[in-house]
């Protein structure tokens, strides 16, 4: 089943995605919800993230390929943050700020919780889990590595894509991530490598935390991207969930919208 | 002027205080409001987090003195960040996870942001901001060693105290934050000492970041905390604001509430 969160007249709803066509629901994928007999057609909608999360957790290194250097393979799941202002939707443009220099895509498998959840086991672990989506974990090289931080190397106005709908039904011991760059595939890698998988994580973290319905966990990146430029189309594709694309814009005036604009403080 | 969320019987509500007492208003702070002509005793109420954050930031480094090695000044303002399910507010426990062994309070300045904005400067950078409350960015010292994150370090649930109120009229330069643990003061330190402002960072960050209404920015600590026990009674004052009490409890079954021994699974 998939749950697609789109804008509508009245502010974001969620709905029920089939064969292209969205069919309208009373309530969310969270609470309760009531499947109506109305539906529209998936073109015919903005589509938005498919949840603002109360905390975004995101894994830091997880697949043996990207991490260069072996003695930094970590020992144990230590869970990172993102921030909820980087985060954009599907179809949307990421804006490349105009004093960056080396950014790279990061292809990730998004974990979405449905439930309230406090010292799961590995065996119970996917029980509050409400579904599966993708997520690109832009990052600026340079900046990564002067900051203490990751602030703004990971975390600028629009780094961080995702979407396009939640996949209930998974196979992690089939998923594989492929990422292209304007139509030519540059990374692929299968989920099953993670050196800690979702299970893991879950239990791992609600030994001392609460995870929350709409709380988010990225679940990391394998292999390296290549340099991407102002024009490059970013697709991120996750086998059994769909594809989240991205276009990379240069931060000058004609690419920001009129909401940015205002922002910034220019119109 | 004071804002104060507290709990009624259809849910979390914003009030005036004045003089211990809460005058209702329609509407909060980050939109529209209304005073109202009804009030009620402050002690009458469960006083909640002033605010659930859309992104917790929270600088890691900004006083000299908490900074052991003098090799670890930052050069510049990096904002860190924390997570929302460790807020937890005026007058409840910090519970102490069982394999805890050296924790720590700091005091803290918690900027509340109450407009969108992005791109301001050194000089208009306060335009954005509702008010001011404290934050205890309590911390088990030797998880943050050992970890790769802050995760269960700083971000343990009931890990982030913050209240009990926003206060909107300060003066950073005579402000003092003083911690008393069981009525002793043990730190002291004057809000002008940081090392960058909170001016500098609303600057630094709105280059990058769309700061949004309801974010929070705690803004570090000085000194260092005694290590603190199953019992301790922690306040933290500041000046012109107010104070934040928190007692720290062991995390045994006696001393979770229900709600939480649900979530563990143990009701």
């Amino acid at each position: 089943m998939r749950w697609i969160r789109y804008s509508t007249a009245t502010g974001p709803a969620y709905g029920i995605l089939e064969d292209k066509r969205i069919w309208e629901v009373n309530g969310n994928p969270f609470t309760n919800y009531e499947r109506t007999k109305k539906s529209i057609p998936l073109e015919s909608v903005e589509v938005l993230i498919p949840v603002e999360p109360r905390t975004f957790y995101c894994v830091g290194l997880n697949y043996v390929n990207h991490i260069k250097d072996p003695s930094r393979i970590p020992p144990k799941p230590d869970i990172g943050y993102r921030a909820n202002n980087a985060l954009t939707a599907h179809k949307q443009p990421v804006i490349i700020p105009a004093d960056a220099n080396k950014i790279h895509y990061e292809g990730e498998l998004v974990v979405v919780i449905g439930k309230k959840a406090r010292n799961l086991s590995m065996e119970n672990a996917l029980s509050c889990v409400l579904g599966y989506t993708i997520g690109n974990d832009v990052s600026e090289r340079n900046w990564q590595k002067e900051d203490r931080t990751f602030w703004r190397a990971k975390n600028s106005d629009t780094f961080k894509p995702m979407g396009p709908w939640i996949e209930t039904e998974v196979d992690f011991s089939t998923m594989e991530t492929s990422v292209r760059v304007n139509g030519t595939v540059t990374t692929q890698f299968r989920t099953a490598d993670m050196l800690f998988s979702v299970e893991h994580f879950i239990a791992a973290m609600t030994r001392y935390i609460t995870l929350y319905p709409g709380d988010i966990i990225w679940m990391g990146t394998d292999g390296v991207s290549p340099d991407l430029k102002p024009g490059d189309i970013v697709d991120v594709e996750i086998s059994g969930i769909g594809t989240l694309t991205s276009t990379f814009v240069a931060a000058d005036k004609n690419t920001l919208s009129n909401e940015q604009q205002r922002a910034a403080g220019a119109l």
